[in-house]
């Protein structure tokens, strides 16, 4: 087993991170920012050392500083976290030949997946149903035109490096996707460096179901419980539930089984999400993998009792998974409600800025908070505006809403404005409280009544 | 279901019962001592009433002043917490008087339960294996010896009003009885306003072994898996466990169907605690019963996923339980280790202050951590020197110790000495980790040499 290992993130997750080593008993090195300087994380690590300036072109993604961070301290892994290199295959490679390992599956597989057009392809060719789409790469806004008539609107178009909402537009009909396609290109552009984009088929009404897979280098794979990542905004998960209510148990093993034999065609190792569509007559369409552990991995770790860190270090450092499919259960329900700094009024603006009085509602059965700031600490406008996950979990699944509710409502903010009241008016609808909710709910349905509600109780206040 | 309920207690157990009755959309009115005044349970709750100064005489055991927040606040009930009134069978019977409900027994069985001498008697009578010990109350040192020679020593004298580690004291011969009646006549008197004491056999090499039960109105009794608290210093709890190792499957059932149905002969309601000492040949001798929520009520919570809290106001507004023995299956481990302020160096003596610098290890799968105090708050020496409840649950024991060490490493505090470093020297011992220590372990075994390990350290960095 490692004795040292470097946390190539910050934040929250950085803060798990270290965690997790330390119950493995191991030394936990981090990296950090300037502007991370007098951050949590920092404090909590064994080890730190200043990597670079704020944004994260000259810190958080800077290889050659992190690799040498690492070789200084003499750590033998690299834990990647979420975002920033985590799903970066020369980063990966770089590690290998740098005789670190890197924390994650291999670089061959995560460029594969890094590439949605690619892996999409791959997907398809090891029988995953995935979305109808167009073939290959659309250079052009008129052969986007030419595949979308084939397809029948409404389509999405797709950036082909991307993941994480960017670069991604649906259109209705071929004039909305000629104007859309050149931003999207550029959009893709700057966000990865690469303007390859495709089309997608809408499935409306669609539900996001999430299968989380975890596999050793002994042929051991698991899948684990779904996710049900439906709240979303701008393609950015707002609430996150496992399981997914929808779902009958043959379902949840069907698609489990698909997941974890598809993992073993891939020789894929340590931990990875295959992201679905799944649509009202619950028909399943993969959207995308992700080869790195994921914010919302918190739910499933709440309805399983898997603590997928400390999997993740201990199948990267040769061991066998400590647990089989068969150790997995399900306990009830999780949910977790990113709390943002963040001004739903302002189009959700980030509101970076000095927290300045901070009391989590923690302690209580069931309830579990996983942040990267306190009182004090300053939301940072180089990265993203995450305060806190607040994440619980109950035996019935009105009792962890009303719990998630408490929660929020009893929480003390100060110095920055969130999204809170964002978060508790969407728990109080009839959409969250069925269960009904898609991935149009927030945006079509949602926001403009309680924009409008907000606006109105702000203006007889005055 | 009550509307609102008025809460009779401080610290932590005021902010996890306004937390439970919040979440049953139950308004909670708190009560405070002008030395709680800024406490995070008084700013917690929806109403909150001063009943008078500092010490519990003047506020929280003043009864009158709590049944008259309660009226003037148009609550329909009190939760009594734990210590204070909760075991108060006058309190309970006054509160049924101005039509309250006493989130609790009957005052009958709190009364019965409350006389240890009359507990026992009773639970003989039904069945209950008790230890061997004197016949009805001893008025004098000398019909002490007479009952001490019949039984064999050692022995322990106890308060018939007792409970929470008052009047107790354990003696060896004729001489070591003779001078400790008194003082402990003394001390029951001071204590509990009652100087009448009894005899037992003392069971060496004995674990604590409890078992928590829950009953409503309409016959059900249920009880959940036992709890370990073996560990403890001069009777007082320092970390508790569940379930205990030590215990086979069938031990467990036939340890928790004895109290199941005792709980049913005594038309006992609401949550109790049968406390039993186990010897090294596995069998069960009754101490006494609990006729409250108790401290170490967390880990059973942990463990099993029902929240007690909410099902004493269940079932004392008449509801039925919301689960049955059926629903009750242990999952994994969970300890509690209870954080203090106070001094080990200095014979553990509470030490009041102010904690200038507070930050809880929250967050991370299976660990909650209770507390009533805050950065800033004060530790008064009106009452206990509690500062949180570090509890930790996991899939295995030895990766629960691992998690409540590192929660407590990691925790961060100023201004105030605490037992944190007794509490982690204290899960390293090879004893602890085993599971075999006894109710004498930490006083005979550990903290002699541990002292001694401690002021040597101590020495040497100086």
């Amino acid at each position: 087993m490692f004795t040292k290992v470097l946390i190539a993130n910050r934040g929250e997750i950085a803060v798990q991170i270290i965690r997790a080593l330390h119950e493995l008993a191991i030394q936990a090195v981090a990296v950090y920012s300037v502007a991370d300087q007098d951050s949590p994380f920092v404090q909590l690590a064994d080890e730190a050392i200043c990597i670079g300036a704020g944004p994260a072109v000259d810190s958080y993604l800077n290889m050659q500083a992190i690799i040498s961070a690492a070789n200084l301290t003499g750590c033998q892994a690299i834990h990647p976290g979420y975002g920033f290199l985590s799903e970066n295959a020369t980063f990966a490679a770089l590690c290998a030949e740098c005789q670190l390992t890197f924390i994650g599956p291999d670089p061959a597989v995560i460029e594969k997946m890094g590439d949605k057009a690619v892996a999409r392809q791959t997907m398809q060719a090891l029988g995953m149903p995935v979305i109808p789409g167009s073939v290959g790469i659309l250079d052009t806004a008129s052969a986007a035109v030419t595949a979308a008539k084939q397809l029948g609107y409404p389509v999405m178009i797709k950036a082909a490096a991307g993941g994480g909402g960017k670069g991604i537009r649906a259109v209705n009909n071929d004039h909305e996707l000629m104007i859309a396609f050149e931003t999207a290109q550029q959009e893709a552009q700057v966000s990865y460096g690469d303007d390859r984009l495709y089309l997608e088929k809408i499935i409306t009404a669609a539900k996001h179901i999430e299968v989380q897979v975890i596999a050793d280098q002994h042929g051991t794979s698991v899948y684990l419980p779904e996710r049900d990542c439906s709240l979303q905004r701008q393609h950015q998960k707002v609430i996150e539930e496992s399981p997914c209510q929808a779902l009958t148990t043959s379902e949840r093993q069907q698609l489990g089984e698909l997941v974890a034999s598809t993992t073993k065609k891939l020789h894929y190792t340590n931990t990875g999400t295959f992201e679905f569509l799944m649509s009202p007559d619950h028909q399943f369409y993969f959207l995308e993998m992700n080869t790195r552990l994921q914010v919302e991995h918190t739910v499933t770790e709440m309805v399983t009792g898997v603590e997928l860190i400390k999997a993740q270090v201990i199948v990267a450092a040769g061991e066998p998974l400590p647990f089989t499919q068969a150790d997995i259960k399900i306990q009830g329900v999780a949910i977790e409600a990113r709390l943002n700094a963040e001004d739903p009024a302002q189009q959700f603006r980030p509101q970076p800025g000095r927290i300045d009085q901070l009391l989590y509602p923690v302690g209580t059965l069931g309830v579990r908070i996983d942040a990267g700031v306190v009182a004090g600490s300053t939301i940072s406008p180089f990265y993203d505006s995450m305060i806190a996950k607040v994440i619980v979990h109950s035996r019935h699944r009105a009792t962890a809403i009303r719990k998630l509710q408490r929660c929020l409502t009893e929480l003390s903010i100060t110095g920055v404005k969130t999204n809170r009241h964002f978060l508790t008016a969407l728990l109080d609808t009839t959409a969250v409280q069925t269960g009904e909710t898609t991935t149009t709910y927030i945006e079509k349905s949602f926001l403009k009544g309680w924009l409008t509600d907000a606006q109105t109780k702000i203006s007889s206040a005055n």
